[in-house]
């Protein structure tokens, strides 16, 4: 396994690669690697013959007050986890390697922003789509591996490859969830263990929604009255949106029609957790 | 030689060459070629295995009450020069195929545009980039060719590549003249005999105030005035601007440092003629 902090050496790497043939399977990661990476990290070792890990915690995409200088960060765990998947290259980079100077181009995205999380960290997906035109530059993928938990940034980040045509697949992987169904991320160690019993109802009402839809209910207030109602009734959480959205396109629907996404963020005393679902307009579950 | 219109099938296709290990070298066009992309086209056959040659009127390049519906075409005569220079791919996309819906992602330049001819085309580059990011990402080069005619826009390509980390060299390939010195360029058919005449004085006033520089000038302003007055005294153009800038930062500058550029705008009747030196700290002349 390489450890590469160097852009310019990661894209002499990849390069050679590319010379050769190889295919190339991207994990953009901001480290303080868990499941869901891992699971990122195997489905591109199963489609690709090389692969390119990075960890890189990005200052474009935190807003102000947020918690850029709190995040967790693990490096040697990460590469144990990386070495023990089997990764290529780690890419390791410096936030003055990454921005050496007050750039010139600005990317920005004007849809599928002020919907679910996007609406309260403004400008986060400029910092999302900054970072990854460079790493997809500097590590020229077939194919990169994102998370379907965090489905608006999958949306997102579709929209940056098929406006800018980018010759690179995006894959988006499902949710890893615990036995109980509740989405698995690093703020669950944060809910009391009352908060933590409570915390599968969101998953469950999601379903119970999705199944709605799948019995041929029309009216998508109705449906996300219900989701509320589930989740209200069965946790102690605060709901901070219920959303019913056409996906990837992440605009309101109020009928079925295409692929869409039930997605909800409930806030416990000191964890936020957000998940969804996205199915057909038949309520059948997609990947993404 | 391969006519494609489609930018899916292009991909495709430079994919495959990227497979084979082969260098792709790129001379991005509006069409109507003349001697100075007949230039761009041969450097870039030296240098790689296979040329592509896109001929695409970028309408996102262009402001209002710009030239857009007016821009000269011919694309039987472009064909004929491609296949006459051995060019291996020619890539004439329409409008609705690079641009089939309102994106969701803008590329904006916020350096080095409110200069030289970019004070008065807002916007242009803003267009110029994200077509070139497209491009870019359809062809897969190693290589992009730019004249040095239009040295602001190689500078805005140069701050595109280095600020996004594309995997692409950027080669500035000098401005090809007629023999008293004239830079070639499609306009100059509008010039008027005795126009045509004078126009020569464009490119001797440019190297006078280089040799200024050479000869320990350092004073910026007295090389620009004496520009100003050697193209007043011999043409009956009207200046729009004479301007000495850092280069390829295109910022101002009052003292020899680093390289830096001497260009002009000068308006005649019928044609708008630019020309530029590019040049270092002792004057001695680069090629960009």
């Amino acid at each position: 396994m390489k450890i590469i902090e160097s852009p310019a050496e990661l894209q002499k790497e990849t390069s050679k690669y590319r010379d050769q043939g190889k295919k190339i399977g991207f994990v953009p990661t901001m480290g303080f690697l868990h499941e869901g990476h891992e699971q990122l990290i195997r489905q591109a070792e199963k489609q690709n013959e090389i692969v390119v890990l990075s960890i890189f915690v990005n200052p474009l995409q935190f807003g102000e007050g947020e918690d850029l200088d709190h995040y967790p960060r693990d490096e040697k765990h990460d590469r144990e986890v990386a070495r023990r998947l089997g990764v290529d290259i780690i890419f390791f980079p410096t936030v003055k390697s990454m921005y050496p100077s007050e750039p010139a181009i600005k990317l920005s995205v004007t849809k599928r922003t002020n919907v679910l999380c996007g609406k309260s960290r403004p400008g986060h997906f400029d910092g999302v789509v900054t970072v990854l035109a460079k790493l997809f530059h500097l590590c020229q993928p077939s194919a990169a591996y994102f998370g379907m938990k965090d489905a608006q940034q999958v949306a997102v980040v579709k929209a940056l490859v098929d406006d800018l045509n980018f010759p690179v697949e995006i894959v988006p992987v499902p949710t890893v969830r615990e036995k109980d169904g509740l989405a698995k991320s690093s703020r669950n160690v944060n809910l009391s263990p009352q908060e933590r019993e409570e915390a599968p109802a969101i998953q469950k009402a999601l379903q119970n929604g999705r199944k709605m839809i799948k019995n041929g209910e029309k009216d998508f207030q109705t449906v996300k009255t219900a989701v509320n109602t589930f989740i209200e009734n069965n946790t102690h959480g605060k709901i901070e949106y219920i959303e019913l959205l056409s996906y990837p396109s992440l605009e309101p629907v109020d009928r079925p029609a295409g692929k869409m996404i039930l997605a909800t963020a409930v806030k416990f005393e000191k964890a936020r957790l957000i998940d969804n679902l996205v199915f057909d307009s038949k309520g059948e579950l997609t990947i993404g």
